[in-house]
């Protein structure tokens, strides 16, 4: 059975997830699920995700939640085809990959997730950006990036001279965050900057972009 | 070479990675990072961790960071050695050990870690605790245990009716937890409370929890 995939492109967690299908060159269904109808909080999804947040991702009788453990299920399972995002066949960069994606998890994600909040959902919802929220998470985020330029002059990527699963979890909200004037914390570092460009320009997220439109239908 | 962990049994992070080793049954040697004289922000250990934060973990040339990344490294490398921490014969199981384990790290952990650290970690910096960020966290992770409740009446661990990573996750956080007034958000809940009981006795993690006293000496 084909995988399917619920979730909307829009959805930072559900286009980490897509990016992941299309480097792996898999057939996927996408089903809509429809956020501003609050789908994801009714018992059908609920059954998928009890958390109510999408993605969710069905592999025959399977049934996952979380988008890092998806990609990392998808790229766990499928090792074989597509690109390798996890380094499958060398244990030191398989673990750096670990290492890094964690990084993203622990690190990225709790500052870069308020920021795009302010400028993108925020008025959404009828809501201005709370600038004091978005100052405070661009210096916390500034100073993750400050340690990424490092590492970047010395690997090309962040897990090491190799594209993985660690960059690849960073694109959806980086994509969001270029979009607002609080891209100059990426656009200041010039490595930071090569590295942006590099990984967004992968056929794989360029295709998933496409639909990222944060706009209410 | 013996794996070389650094870090300090006082630290969440650091016990998580001693409770995976000890279940492991691995060889290792705890070198300690003195975090109240800020030896983890120093060069020796920023080469280590250019985050500044322990543990760190070194097996032969290899050195790696963050709690998660260091347990699931050695749950793998070392799947067939003690206790198997991942399912990893069974890809479904696998599956949702991942799920779980990026529950604890995105929806357990962001509310946990602040009460522990108002209750904890305040007191020793000559602060007192804030009783509305405690407050706003314990709901939150209510929230979070109602769903773990509803999960727990269906499989006896968080992944499935086996102990794993997923599990191991949660020890050391809650441990400070049930030290507080806030452990009622887990007595309340007749399964978390079983769950928390069981895991909380294994061998392995009891050996860590005698070293696990927050205080500066």
């Amino acid at each position: 059975m084909v995988l399917k995939l619920y979730g909307t492109p829009m959805s930072t967690c559900t286009s980490r997830v897509l990016t992941c299908l299309h480097e792996k060159s898999l057939d996927f269904e996408l089903v809509p699920v429809d956020l501003f109808a609050g789908e994801q909080k009714q018992p059908p999804f609920l059954a998928k995700n009890p958390f109510g947040q999408i993605p969710a991702l069905e592999d025959d009788d399977l049934t996952l939640f979380e988008s890092r453990a998806i990609t990392s299920y998808v790229a766990e399972k499928f090792k074989g085809t597509g690109y390798d995002l996890i380094r499958h066949e060398n244990l030191k960069e398989a673990a750096s990959v670990k290492v890094w994606t964690e990084v993203e998890s622990h690190r990225y994600n709790p500052a870069i997730a308020p920021i795009v909040y302010q400028y993108r959902v925020a008025p959404l919802l009828g809501n201005l950006p709370d600038q004091t929220i978005i100052d405070d998470n661009v210096e916390k985020l500034g100073k993750v990036l400050d340690i990424y330029e490092a590492k970047l002059t010395s690997t090309k990527y962040l897990a090491g001279d190799f594209y993985s699963l660690a960059d690849l979890h960073h694109l959806p909200y980086t994509y969001y965050l270029m979009k607002t004037p609080a891209a100059s914390v990426v656009n200041e570092r010039p490595h930071v900057k090569a590295w942006w460009e590099d990984i967004s320009s992968r056929p794989a997220f360029k295709k998933v972009a496409e639909g990222m439109n944060f706009v209410k239908k």
